[in-house]
C-alpha cells in the first residue's frame, strides 16, 4: 500500500523564506512516495474550516518551487491562532483529527514560532491520548530568532541582511548631507523581547562604513537621559550620528519607550492616545534637547518581506529545514521539531537534528547579556561573529519586467467546494 | 598645450545613481584627455571653503569606477546652498571665479536639480559679464523627476523600481494575514508636489500581484472624506486594501495633509505642534472611521538610497549622462544642461541632448492630469508605458561579505591643507 498525505501550514507572522520552507516541505515528500501535499489555507484557523489545497495545482515544476523559495510572506497564508488546552475543549480537537482522517493525512507539518510550536504539542498530545497514528512536526521560523534550541531560525538571516544593508544605506544617505550641520537618525527594528535583529544592524560596520554609533536592544534597560547624553557625546567627535533602537525597549520600570507619549497624555487629532513609535518619540527628544535636525526611520514589514534581498545561506538553510520536517516523519518522528545545528563558524557549516517540541514550545530566547557591551548600546564581536555566517549569499530574484517575480496563490480561480483551480 | 581640469560637485538630495554620473564625468574627463578632475566637497558650499579633492586619489581603476556608479547617495557630500543673483553679491562670484583659475579649470560640471540648475545659469551669466572662459554644464538628477526638457531624470527609475518592489512585497505580507479581517496599508512615498514616485507604485500591478488599490499624486486636490468613502467601499469586495499617497497631496484649499494633526492642535509630549506623517494621519482617520487594523509604511529616505535594488538602464544612464556634460563643454557648449531624449517606448531607446539652462533652471514638470484617472486616485496605462523602461534591468552589488560594498571617502585620511590623500 502507498503512503498517504502530509497536510503542511504557515502560522504567525511571515518571514522573507517561509515559502522556501514550504517548498521543502512539497519536495521531500514528492521524493519519498507521498501521496499528496495538502496545504492549509491561513493555518489552523483556516483549516478548521475546511479550507486547504492540493499544493500540486499550484507547484507544477521546478520553476514554481524556485519561484515560491523567493517569494515572500506566507503563501497559503497565515494566522495566529491558539489551540485550547486538550481538558478545555477537545471539540477543536475532535474537528481537527476528523478532517485530518478525512483526507488521509500522515504527517502534519507546521512551519511557525513559538506559538505554533505550542500548536504541534497539543496535536502530538493529544495523539497520543487517542493513539492516533499522524506524525506532528514543527518547521522553525521567524525573523526574531528567539527559537530556543535550535542554533537560529530560517528567516532571521534574510531579516537581519536587509537590516544590515538598509542600515548602510541609511548612513550614506546621511553622511552626504552633513556640512556644517549636525543630523541625528534613529532607526527602529522589530524584535519585541529579543534583540537579535537590531544587533545585526552593527553588521554594516566595516571598511566602508562606521555602521551605527548606538545600538540598542530590548534586554537591557533604557534610559531616556543616559541615551541623551549618549548622544551628545557622540555629536562633539562627529556631525552625523545614528543610533539603532529595538522596537521594544523599555525602562528598568519595563515601561515600553513607544509608551511614553501615552504617558504624557499626548493625543492625536480624535482625542485618542496615540502609540507614536520608538524611533519617532526619541526622535522628537533629541530635537527638543539638542536641537538639530533629527530623522526617525522604521523598516516596518519591509524587513521581514523584502525577498529581494534575501541571504542564499537562509534561503538554502529554510528549504532544508522545511524537507527535513518529512524525512523525521517519514522516518517514524512525531512531536518533534526540526533544528538547525551549526557544526563551524568559519567555514560556516550546519546540519538539522530533531528535537522533543515539549523542551521547545513557548521558551524564548534573548541575545546572552555579555554578547551586549557594558554600557548596553553596542554588542560584541562574538554577537556579530554569530550573525554574519547567515546573511552570506545572494539569491537571484527573478526579474520580470524589472520586478521580482512571486507564486501567489489566486483564489478567485479557485474553486473551494470541490477544492480545484477552476483555470 | 594640454587641456586643463574638470570641476565636480553634487548638489541637492542623494540619489541611488548620483555618483554613478560622477563616474560618467570622471571617465570621459580622462579619456578626452582633461589633466585633472576636482571634486567640490558639499558642492558648492564646501567648495567656497576650498574644500575640494582630486578625483584620482579616490577613483584608481575600473573597479572603482563599478564601484562609484553602485554606491548611493553623493560621494563627495551634497548640499542646498542657493547663490545670490550676481546684482545682489558679486563678492561670491568674485571668490568662486578666483578658485576656478587657480585650480585652472576649464569645464565645471554640476549635477543635481532645479536648484542646482539655477547655480549653473547664474555662473554662465557671471562668465558672459566677465568674458571669463569656463564652461558651465549641468547633470540633471533627482528622484522626483520633476526637472523640465529632459524625458525624465537620472535618479528616478531606480527610486520607482525599489518603490515598486517594496509596494509587493508589502502587499504580498499583508495579503497572508487577511483572513477573517480587514486590513488597510497606507503606504508614504517621496515627492512633494511631483506624483511620479507615488504612481510608479502602481507598476506592482502584474499577473502575480493586484497592486495597490488606490494611489493618490499630488497633482489633485485630495478630499480626506472621499478617500474614507473609497477605502469603505474597497472593503466590501476584499480584505486587504492597500492605498498609496504622496508626502505632499493636498486639500482643494491647498492645505497639506500632514498638517492635519497641527491644525487640530496636536501636541507631543514637549507641547510642540507635531507634524504627523501623512500615512500615519490618514491611516488614524481610517481606524477610527472604519474600525478595521491599519498600518502607515514611510519609505523615508531608504526610496533615494537603495542602491542595491537600482535600475540598470537608470544606472547607465546617469554615467552616459554623466559622461555627455564633458563632451558638451569639450565641443564649446557652456550654460546647457545635458537632457535625456527617448527615442522609442518598446524596444526602449533613448539618447543624450543639450539645452540650453535659461529654459530649464526652476521650472517644475508634474504629471500631465490626463495621465491621472478621473477620480483622482490612480494612474493612466500612458503613466505606467512611461515609467516602465525605466526600471527595467539589475546591477547586480558587489557583494562583500553578504552586504553591498560602497566606495565612500574617508575625510580623516585627507590632508585638507595640502588637498592630499595621506594614507
Amino acid at each position: 500500500m502507498g503512503k498517504g498525505n502530509v497536510l503542511v501550514g504557515q502560522s504567525g507572522g511571515p518571514t522573507a523564506v517561509i515559502n522556501s520552507s514550504l517548498a521543502g516541505v512539497f519536495k521531500t515528500a514528492m521524493e519519498r512516495g507521498y501521496n499528496k501535499v495538502y496545504g492549509m489555507r491561513y493555518g489552523i484557523q483556516g483549516f478548521l474550516d475546511e479550507q486547504y489545497i492540493d499544493m500540486a495545482d499550484y507547484v507544477k515544476n521546478e520553476l514554481d518551487i524556485e519561484l515560491l523559495k523567493r517569494t515572500p510572506s506566507a503563501f497559503l497564508g497565515t494566522c495566529r491562532y491558539k489551540l485550547p488546552e486538550i481538558h478545555e475543549d477537545r471539540a477543536v480537537y475532535e474537528r481537527i483529527f476528523e478532517l485530518l482522517d478525512k483526507l488521509d493525512i500522515e504527517v502534519f507539518v507546521y512551519i511557525g514560532g513559538n506559538d505554533s510550536m505550542d500548536t504541534i504539542r497539543k496535536l502530538f498530545d493529544y495523539s497520543l491520548l487517542t493513539g492516533a497514528k499522524q506524525k506532528f512536526v514543527g518547521c522553525p521560523k521567524t525573523i526574531d530568532n528567539d527559537l530556543a534550541i535550535t542554533d537560529h531560525t530560517p528567516g532571521f538571516g534574510s531579516a537581519a541582511k536587509y537590516i544590515a544593508t538598509s542600515t548602510k544605506e541609511v548612513i550614506c544617505d546621511a553622511l552626504g548631507f552633513s556640512y556644517k550641520k549636525k543630523n541625528v537618525i534613529i532607526i527602529e527594528i522589530m524584535g519585541r523581547n529579543a534583540g537579535w535583529l537590531t544587533g545585526a544592524s552593527a553588521l554594516s560596520k566595516g571598511e566602508d562604513c562606521e555602521g551605527p554609533d548606538l545600538v540598542y536592544l530590548p534586554e537591557v534597560p533604557f534610559s531616556v537621559e543616559q541615551f541623551t547624553d549618549s548622544v551628545k557625546e557622540k555629536l562633539e567627535q562627529k556631525d552625523v550620528v545614528v543610533a539603532v533602537v529595538s522596537e521594544g525597549i523599555r525602562t528598568a520600570e519595563g515601561k515600553y519607550i513607544c509608551e511614553f507619549t501615552a504617558g504624557s497624555e499626548t493625543k492625536d487629532a480624535f482625542g485618542h492616545i496615540q502609540m507614536t513609535g520608538t524611533a519617532a518619540y526619541l526622535s522628537e527628544v533629541i530635537h527638543r534637547e539638542i536641537g538639530c535636525k533629527t530623522r526617525a526611520v522604521e523598516l516596518s514589514t519591509l524587513q521581514r518581506a523584502a525577498a529581494h534581498l534575501s541571504s542564499k545561506i537562509d534561503v538554502d538553510e529554510a528549504f532544508n529545514v522545511g524537507g527535513a520536517t518529512v524525512k523525521a516523519a517519514d522516518e517514524g518522528n512525531s512531536g518533534v521539531m526540526v533544528v538547525i545545528d551549526r557544526i563551524s563558524d568559519d567555514p560556516y557549516m550546519s546540519s538539522t537534528g530533531v528535537y522533543d517540541v515539549h523542551r521547545i514550545a513557548n521558551g524564548e530566547k534573548v541575545v546572552p547579556r555579555e554578547w551586549i557591551n557594558e554600557a548596553g548600546d553596542y554588542v560584541s564581536e562574538e554577537f556579530l561573529d554569530y550573525v554574519r555566517p547567515l546573511i552570506q549569499g545572494h539569491y537571484s530574484p527573478m526579474m520580470v519586467a524589472g520586478l521580482p517575480r512571486h507564486l501567489t496563490m489566486d483564489s478567485k480561480n479557485y474553486d473551494w467546494i470541490n477544492n480545484k483551480n477552476i483555470q
